[in-house]
């Protein structure tokens, strides 16, 4: 994927954004449906029309090679993928640019750039696909006083190897900037997978999953990405460490554990041993509707309390199936799915669908039962277990948000986990104050909720809102109402994050909810592996 | 359980060691089956033999309720569980006694004695069940430059109580101090178990599994404490810490994981929520016999990577199986068992046993398919999911070892986990140099091995030894062995240990095996919660 196919303000590839009459279409759907007032149709920005300030950073002789700070590498790696990335980059503001990019080969390269940034007092924030919603991948040091010469991209999509495979344990050795496809490609010779399918999979890499603790596609058991990592391997200004390739230990605190979640603010992730997965060879899905939100909800939470172990379990609640046209009735969808490598998983669909009819369900057409092979070669009609239109809408989607970025449409999306007995409440106050705050500030605003995953004490509910936005002030909006979900998040139980991490946009809300003793302990732990305070400062963790 | 009717050298109820008519059946059984030479049938120790140096520590008045110097606590809280503890207390050696014993009934007053400890520089060990078999309860700090005033053994025991249930997201906020049956006696009115039967689980305790990442019975998903743990408090010398309760995050490293396997070394866990579940309704077991180990070994790994999620699935070799009186044919026995909250695990089985026939499996007997309904209301009856004899004989094992003692036997077990493709190197080294290590030290030795856990990407074998001793050089002998055995394991890529943590035993081998700037990151998150390093010094970290 070379860079010039890619889009340098948006989502994904160039060519895949909306063309005029999608996005006539789009506006006017949000006008009828939704009610919002008349949209503009803003065209995009190319990129001769940006400027940048000077890079405040020389590059010594001997990283010529692998650090550029030419003006369109550091427009590329300005900014991730949430709303306030897509709006400033829509607009031409990338004046938070890094002063220089670097795309390091090997760990060798890796080192260079940090004993060199080190020395130099430069900010060093890995980048990985750049799908960031968090703010994750964007360096703006604090103030005058910090000290920092400079800021350096540190980009490791170089590093994109399958190294190792060990198909009797089923484990790969991966270098940390490969993406979901080109992983799945190089697995494909051992007839292996990774199965990890983050809704950014296409751009994203393993190690900014690892560094993000990603969430999975699967809606139960392993899913997050701290199932997968059998060990770990990170660089840090002070010196490095790879734990051992262990299926299980009790020695200690688990190492990957730290290095799971630290968003680059320890060290950059160079690789690890990750477990792989043959392709499934037996599926069975269907789809349930429900007229009832809380009934939906209760078949749910019974259907991972009975520990069927569904590879899908995504309930969307009435606006979202219509978001996704999924369902157009008012009906809430369950879409549940099941696959093994090994036995059929139709008494497990069965049972599910049983539960589901006890709770006031109704399935939708025949469940479909396949096997014992499918027919799953290509990858990319094998990247989810949903029924087809939700598939392709899961992946699909971040283009929407380009588009809606042009048409002055705020479009965010929010995630939380609750433990059961939280969540109506959570989920009532969401919805009220969420919508509220929408009409405050925009007059109008749309919202809905799906559960990506469910876990046995509580669910994940991830929710999308869209609102019609004043062209220019659209961030002072966006913040209001990121900081009022944010804000009953907290309140209510639930956590900032479930899976899109914390970055620089969530952090004063994880200073909420984290105890203040173990981000002091966390801290400490970095100021011996970044003694400089190089790493990604202002991410995850104040800077210092 | 008074402290009166347990053993204060050995594992258990005093009334529970082997008369002499055991003792002699089990001395005449090593004699002729391992080729033994004679054993001497020695005397356990009465209380009233042992002499304690005085304790260097005055309890001040504010802790006179809480803190106790007398001489039989303060045996009793001198040492944990281990081969090497049995030996040294048999033998009436209880000088690395603690000082003081302290007893806190809540939260306040484990605070009270932490600020004691910190004033007063005397170094505190926490105390749950006393099973450590690390010595991870006795501390001995080195040498008289190590500043210490003396040592606290600071028993949570007191602190039983199930505080809350939650039974909507099926989880209980439970205290540190209960132990297995505790907990379970408390959650049968709310018709829940937590389900985590560790080999000690009459004696130790919740905070002490979480301390050191206890492996509880089941073989495979959810096992480990760490699985169970939706949140946790642990006071520390300088402050407190109380994760949020979610069935999920993704923001930062988890902090919950910091606290697991800190092995008291870090702070005080004094309570936390746990996931919990109802009683199984349905269960299916059957055991397999094979005569090649190769083969079980394929089988099992097959039956895991095929993900069926077996509740048991427990390798025995033909030497294990023998020693527990499983399978006296020389038969390898793979015990097999399923168990669900909610429906049939019939076809689970069915599907491993036809996976163990095509790997030259045969199963024993007909295979027992059990429910809807399980007659489990006896948390005695309902420990395992394993065939008789092998079921009583896992928690019956214990006493065994004290009956070795006095046999003058040297009985250890030492457990790892290592991936597939290293498991056969692994397995053949370690019988090949422990067996012939324990003929150089002992003249004779009997090793045997199964698997407790099982994972996609590797088994967690542990292995069972009886060697004959020369009394009065047991530790010499056994220090031989341990090392061996460690060496082996540290050298062909396993873990110095699955589920039994690092102690003060295993930490030259946690040092080897563990990266160092790891250590150093949570030693100086051990300087920031934890400034005076009284906690647990040389436990897990090497004190400094």
């Amino acid at each position: 994927m070379p860079d010039s196919d890619m889009s340098f303000w948006g989502w994904g590839y160039t060519e895949k954004f909306p063309d005029e009459a999608e996005r006539d279409e789009l506006a006017t759907r949000m006008e009828t449906m939704l009610g919002f007032p008349e949209r503009p149709r803003l065209d995009p920005p190319t990129l001769s029309d940006v400027s940048i300030p000077e890079s405040s950073v020389s590059v010594p002789d001997h990283l010529a090679g692998v650090c550029s700070t030419a003006t369109e590498d550091r427009i590329r790696h300005t900014y991730g993928s949430g709303y306030r990335d897509l709006v400033r980059g829509f607009h031409g503001d990338f004046s938070s640019a890094p002063d220089v990019v670097a795309e390091p080969a090997d760990g060798d390269e890796v080192r260079a750039v940090l004993d060199w940034a080190t020395e130099a007092a430069i900010a060093v924030v890995p980048y990985g696909g750049g799908t960031s919603v968090v703010a994750g991948v964007e360096c703006d040091p604090e103030g005058d006083g910090s000290g920092y010469a400079g800021v350096c991209s540190l980009d490791l999509r170089e590093m994109d190897q399958v190294l190792e495979v060990d198909a009797h344990s089923r484990t790969a050795r991966i270098q940390a900037g490969a993406t979901g496809p080109e992983i799945n490609d190089q697995l494909r010779e051992h007839d292996l997978q990774l199965r990890h399918y983050p809704q950014s999979y296409e751009f994203s890499t393993l190690g900014g999953w690892i560094a993000t603790r990603a969430g999975g596609h699967f809606a139960t058991v392993y899913t997050h990405i701290d199932d997968f990592v059998e060990n770990v391997r990170m660089l840090t200004p002070s010196g490095e460490f790879e734990s051992r390739r262990l299926p299980a230990s009790g020695a200690g605190p688990d190492p990957n554990r730290l290095v799971l979640g630290s968003e680059g603010a320890l060290g950059v992730i160079t690789e690890g041993w990750l477990r792989v997965q043959p392709r499934p060879s037996y599926r069975a899905r269907a789809t349930v509707r429900f007229s009832d939100f809380e009934a939906a909800v209760g078949a749910t939470r019974e259907i991972v309390q009975a520990r069927l172990y569904p590879a899908n379990c995504r309930l969307l609640d009435s606006r979202e199936a219509m978001l996704n046209e999924v369902a157009m009735d008012g009906s809430h969808v369950l879409v549940l799915g099941f696959e093994s490598v090994d036995h059929p998983v139709d008494d497990d669909l069965a049972r599910a669908l049983e539960i589901a009819e006890d709770h006031g369900g109704n399935v939708s057409g025949d469940p479909s039962y396949e096997g014992p092979h499918l027919d799953t070669d290509d990858a990319g009609d094998d990247r989810g277990e949903e029924a087809g239109e939700w598939r392709s809408a899961f992946f699909e989607a971040p283009y929407k948000f380009n588009a809606m970025v042009s048409l002055g449409v705020i479009a965010e999306t929010f995630e939380t986990a609750v433990t059961w007995d939280q969540f109506d409440t959570l989920h009532e106050q969401i919805t009220e104050q969420v919508t509220e705050v929408m009409r405050e500030e925009c007059g109008a605003g749309f919202l809905s909720c799906r559960f990506t995953h469910v876990y046995p004490d509580g669910p994940a509910p991830y929710y999308t809102l869209l609102a019609p936005a004043d062209v220019g002030r659209e961030l002072e909006q966006w913040r209001e109402i990121k900081a009022t979900a944010s804000d009953v998040i907290e309140e209510h139980g639930g956590t900032i994050t479930h899976h899109h991490a914390v970055g620089r946009t969530h952090r004063e809300w994880y200073e909420e909810e984290s105890p203040d003793d173990f981000r002091d302990a966390l801290q400490a732990a970095k100021a011996r592996l970044d003694p400089a305070a190089i790493m990604n400062p202002g991410a995850l963790l104040e800077e210092r």
